[in-house]
C-alpha cells in the first residue's frame, strides 16, 4: 500500500521539572502525528496548555505516562474532566505504570467525574507494548526511585521510492505501476516483474525517545539508538550534578553524552529545575560540542522530517 | 487588649468556572490577613499562581474546599507536593465536606508524595467550625450537585476608641490610660473608673463571604447577610439561565438580587463559565442598578477596610 507521508511535530507544554515556574509548566510534551496526538505525561495545567497550543479535546488521542509523580500526571484528571465536559465521544487509550488504573479510578470516583467517552487504561511493560498501522510504541525502564518508562514512537519503514525510468525501461505499461507501488509482482509480454525492480529500498521511519525522570544508563543508550530526535531529562546543569544523582535525574551534560555515545541526531533538553532562570545561556555556554541541541521551552514546535528528506535536502 | 488594625486583602488566583481558558484560571482566591493565607479551593493551577501572586509556601495558612469537584480540588495536590520540595515546616490545615481526607490520603499515597510538616484535614459542619483569637471562619451549605459549603471568615469585634478628652475631663492620670484600653477598670482618688466611660462603643470586625457553587437560597441570604464582601458564583449571564438550573450555579443577576437583598456592601462576581469572553462588559450593561458589583479577574487584589474606616472616610 502506498503510504503518503506523516506530519510529525512535537509541541512542548510543560518543560519545568518538579515545580512550575511563570514560564515554565510541569511535564506535558504532544507529538501530533497526521492529526493524531500522542501525549506524553499530563502535568497539572496540561488541559489549559491544550488550549493555548489549539489541540482540541476531541482528537484521535494516545496518553502515555511515564510515571507516578504528581509534576507527570495530576494533569491528567482535569484533562479528562474537560474532555467529558466538552463531550469528547472518541475512546481514549492511557499507558503507563501499575498504579495507574488505581490513581485514575480513585480520582473520578472521589471527584464524581462522570466520563463521557470511553477510557481504556492500559498498563506497560517494557519492550513494543502498542502497535498501529503506521508505528509502534516501546517502553524502557529508567533508574528512578519508582518505576520509569522511556517510550519511543518508532514508525514502521515506508516502501521504497517508486522509479518511473527503470518502469519504462522495463517497459512495463503504466496501467502496471501501481500494482507494483502496491508491492504487487506483475507479469509483462510473460516475465515477471518484482516490485524491487522498480522500487528503491525502504526507507526508514522516524524514530522519537522521551526519557521522562531518570539517571543515565546503559540500557536507555541502547534504547536511544537510532534515535531522530531525543527528548531528555535534563533537570540540572554541571554545578549541581551531585543532586542529579540524589534526585535521579540527569544533567545536561549527561544528557548530551549518553545520546552523543547512542548517535542520537537531535536532543531536546527539557525537564528543568526551577532554579534556572535562563537555561538557554547556561546550554550555549555548554553544548559547543553537541550543535544537535536544544533548551526546550514551554510550546516550542519543532517538524521531524523524514531521514531521507533530510538527505533529500542535503543533496539540493 | 489593645488590637492593632488588621490588613486584609483578597486576591484572586483563578475565576474561570470548570474549564479554565488563557486569561482564567481554575478557582482559588486568597484571603491574605496580616501576613496569614486563608485559601478558599485549590483547583488546577493553584501553585503556579501562587508564585505569580508572591504569595510564598511557608506562611502561616489555611485551606478551605467548598467542594470536591476537580476543579476546585485538584490543585490541593500540587501545592502540598510544592510546599513539601521547598520545604514548608510550618503545619496546614486544610477544611473541607467529607471524602477530603480520602482524596487526599489516597492521592498522597499513590503519587509517593511525602510532606515535610503537619497536614490536618479537618471535616467541616455547618456553623462555625473554627475559632481563632481574631476570627472565626463559619460554613453554610449550598444547593448543589455534591456537598458544597459556603465560608464566611468573621473578624470578632474590635474594642471602641479610646477618647483622650474624656479621660482628661474625669481626671485620669495618663498612667491609668493603658489600664482602661486594656478594659480594666481604675480607681481614681477613690473613685472607679469603668472602661465604657472613655472608649467608644465596640467596632465591628470584616465579614467576608465566598459562596463556592450553588444555587441560590433562603439560606445563603441569611449566611451573607452583614457582610462587607461577597465573592459569589457567577457562572451564567440571563442568557443561560435555565443551564444555572440544570448545572447547580447562579448566574450574575441571581447572585446581586440575593446579595441586595442580604445587604451586602461589596458584590464580586467569580467562576464564570468560559464560554463568555468578555465578562466585564456583559457584567456593565446589566449591573446598573448594582452600583457595588465587579466581576473578579485572575491576579486581581482588593482591600478590604474595616466598616468604620469607610464611616471615617466618608465623614472626612
Amino acid at each position: 500500500m502506498l503510504k503518503t507521508l506523516a506530519n510529525l511535530k512535537v509541541i512542548f507544554l510543560g518543560t519545568s521539572s518538579a515545580i512550575p515556574t511563570s514560564e515554565r509548566g510541569l511535564s506535558s510534551i504532544a507529538l501530533v502525528r497526521e492529526g493524531e496526538i500522542l501525549l506524553f505525561d499530563a502535568g497539572e495545567g496540561t488541559q489549559r496548555s491544550f488550549f493555548k497550543a489549539n489541540l482540541g479535546f476531541n482528537k484521535k488521542m494516545k496518553i502515555f505516562i511515564s510515571h507516578l509523580h504528581g509534576d507527570h500526571c495530576v494533569g491528567l484528571l482535569g484533562l479528562l474532566q474537560t474532555m467529558s465536559m466538552l463531550e469528547r465521544t472518541l475512546p481514549l487509550s492511557v499507558y503507563g505504570p501499575r498504579g495507574l488504573l488505581g490513581f485514575v479510578k480513585n480520582n473520578m470516583k472521589s471527584l464524581k467525574c462522570e466520563l463521557s467517552f470511553p477510557l481504556n487504561i492500559k498498563i506497560v511493560a517494557e519492550g513494543t507494548f502498542l502497535e498501529e498501522n503506521e508505528y509502534v510504541v516501546r517502553a524502557c525502564k529508567g533508574k528512578h526511585f519508582i518505576t520509569n518508562y522511556a517510550y519511543a514512537l518508532e514508525e514502521k519503514d515506508r516502501p521504497g521510492v517508486f522509479e518511473p525510468n527503470n518502469a519504462i525501461r522495463l517497459g512495463i505499461p503504466k496501467i502496471k505501476w501501481s500494482n507494483l507501488q502496491k508491492d504487487e509482482t506483475v507479469t509483462v509480454k510473460g516475465k515477471k516483474i518484482k516490485p524491487e525492480q522498480v522500487i528503491g529500498p525502504k526507507r526508514r521511519g522516524r524514530k522519537i525517545v522521551i526519557s521522562g525522570d531518570t539517571r543515565p544508563t546503559l540500557k536507555l543508550k541502547h534504547f536511544l539508538e537510532g534515535s531522530d530526535v531525543a527528548i531528555l531529562d535534563s533537570t540540572y546543569f554541571d554545578e549541581h550534578k551531585e543532586k542529579a544523582k540524589e534526585h535521579m535525574h540527569m544533567t545536561a551534560s549527561e544528557a548530551m553524552e549518553l545520546s552523543s555515545k547512542a548517535g542520537v541526531k537531535k536532543v531536546v533538553l527539557t525537564h528543568f529545575s526551577s532554579r534556572y532562570r535562563d537555561v538557554a545561556t547556561i546550554l550555549a555556554s555548554i553544548s559547543k560540542k553537541h550543535i544537535n541541541t536544544i533548551a526546550a521551552t514551554d510550546f516550542m514546535e519543532i517538524n521531524i522530517p523524514y531521514p531521507d528528506e533530510l538527505t533529500e535536502k542535503k543533496k539540493e
